[in-house]
């Protein structure tokens, strides 16, 4: 997949960019790419960001940032990534002084979010976050005010919103296609292996929901576009399975929206789950799976009819898209539709989460 | 559907049954059919209980009972009932006197099921009760004492249970056929019109839960095999609608088993659906629809493959081995596989749920 990589990322591409801005009299500039400092190159970060600058129009990767000399080496060569812009953790203050940085991609574990993203913010870089934003939502609110203050975007890695299915459940949820929303179901998990740091909590910061019900909670909030006024979830886990000591395996949520919606959602560690499904007064869009990296199906029921609905390939996948919105924002002086505030709003709802599983009860969510 | 009807019913088939109780010892009579008695001609007394004693072995229409004269006339005359054995409600203890029948089908509103089956058992009547059993713990505790006390069997009208897929399904999860079951997922509900007793509360004893989202309910418990132990519920209802001025519309809630399994479930009145899944360590099983009259469909997902199963027609659809299921236990002595229990272990549930939702807490159910 990262063959020819390098010769597209950094070759010039010369011709000019159809840029999606172009109309609106703020265009990006027409030759200039935004360079990313990849930071953490664990599975995620070379397995699925890395490949997918080549087929970025406004995104280059120019540097990385790594606690294990083997990777730097071996990525860098890949990658074409000069020495000189190849950075330990030690090093990573230095990112300042590299005028080809112009943002930074955190990739590491959960725990270390804040700390990276606001040193990001110090040294004058942009930031892209992944997923979930902190393990707080003190910290959200750390990297909200540091990137602030910097006068840095501050985004955070929901590829969803960059998935051509995704939007369009999105659109149509939203429009009323299958009548006015009344529940959303949405479900995330799959059977974890031991021996990751997703399963120690100091550096992960909790379980399954940190993870992977995220995608759930997440979904219902796009689906929606409301915030939830109310929370109750239930957690399960057998603390007796090595692979739970400290995290949680199933938690099952339940969100009510002011306009009435109610979502019903899962998060496991323990079974298989990909989908959403939007339930309209008159039919339903369903989505399963829904938030793999490739294959996304869509089902719409409507008037006695159940019909797939099949998009055609996208122009750029979700990792692109969502590579470039930053690019974008950053060139042209946008705002990203998944900033900082969206990362802290589902953090005040897992803290919720986890609260209602606690301490057994509802938890109120109104502002 | 009812159109022959009267000759399957009450002609002599002669021939002698091929009885599911015959190796055990404890065979049904050879030619006694059971006389039921149905109490309330509604549509589902009519259009899906009646014509179906016609696919019975052990069970026969052989009295009615309504407040609508021109019902009693118009029916009775469809399947042949004498005038004697048709009953208003102010005649109905006068079933006491009546040696063909030997049990009622209570198919009135809710709330009249604990008082009509009591009758009936203080009568002498074997009594099978449409779900929900009654809308109150204490109603189907009064219930299961009268039985006790005159003898007589109580069956509540758990149809699902004698369905060809709803039975696999239960057998598949309970055996690990998709490794220990984790998850399940249930929804059942439907658009309701305006206009019915089903939106009464002093008739339903409550909304969409007492009525669609017991099967949902019911499903997490026949297909667990065990007790929920929490119960957390929030309902959402827009009390500026006609139809939901005194009973509730949605209502999600999630239940925890003790072997850890948690179920999320859905009940609407609001909008279409009819399915569970059953999430385990390899797989699930998908049912959906899983309870409409007929038609269910079941897909199995397992080592990286999705197949639908089919099973051949039944001998007896649902109602029919629901009928005679009754039947069969009133002449063999057994208990009914859907007792009272089961009516009042729903009943408990659905208690905890509503209580759920108003107190907005968890509720424990720990015996």
């Amino acid at each position: 997949m990262a063959a020819g990589s390098r010769r597209e990322i950094l070759g010039g591409l010369g011709a000019s960019l159809a840029l999606a801005g172009l109309g609106s009299g703020r265009a990006v500039g027409a030759t200039r790419k935004i360079g990313y400092a990849v930071v953490g190159l664990g599975s995620y970060a070379t397995r699925q960001i890395m490949p997918n600058f080549a087929g970025c129009e406004h995104s280059r990767l120019v540097a990385l940032v790594s606690g294990t000399p083997a990777k730097l080496e071996q990525y860098g060569e890949q990658y074409g990534i000069a020495k000189t812009h190849r950075y330990s953790y030690a090093d990573f203050d230095r990112i300042r002084d590299n005028p080809d940085i112009d943002a930074v991609y955190i990739v590491l574990p959960n725990s270390l979010h804040a700390e990276y993203s606001i040193r990001a913010a110090q040294a004058g870089k942009h930031v892209m976050c992944e997923k979930p934003m902190a393990t707080s939502v003190v910290e959200c609110e750390a990297m909200i005010a540091a990137c602030r203050k910097a006068g840095t975007k501050l985004m955070i890695g929901y590829r969803s919103r960059f998935e051509p299915y995704n939007k369009l459940a999105i659109e149509l949820a939203r429009a009323g296609h299958v009548g006015p929303t009344r529940l959303i179901t949405a479900e995330h998990g799959f059977p974890i292996q031991p021996g990751q740091w997703r399963l120690d909590k100091p550096l992960s910061g909790g379980g399954s929901m940190m993870d992977i019900g995220i995608y759930s909670l997440n979904a219902a909030r796009y689906l929606t576009g409301e915030e939830p006024v109310e929370v109750s979830a239930i957690e399960s886990t057998d603390r007796s399975d090595p692979r739970f000591r400290t995290v949680e395996d199933r938690i099952t949520f339940a969100l009510r929206f002011p306009s009435g919606i109610e979502a019903n959602c899962i998060s496991s560690y323990s079974s298989a789950h990909n989908g959403y499904r939007v339930i309209g007064t008159e039919g339903s869009i369903d989505m399963e799976p829904a938030t793999p990296y490739v294959g996304q199906v869509m089902t719409i029921r409507k008037g006695g009819r159940t019909e797939p609905r099949t998009l055609p390939a996208p122009r750029k996948n979700q990792f692109a898209g969502q590579l470039d919105h930053l690019a974008e924002c950053i060139l042209n002086g946008n705002r990203p539709i998944v900033a900082g505030e969206e990362g802290l709003a589902d953090m005040r709802v897992i803290e919720a989460i986890y609260r209602s599983a606690a301490e057994r009860r509802h938890v109120s969510l109104r502002a």
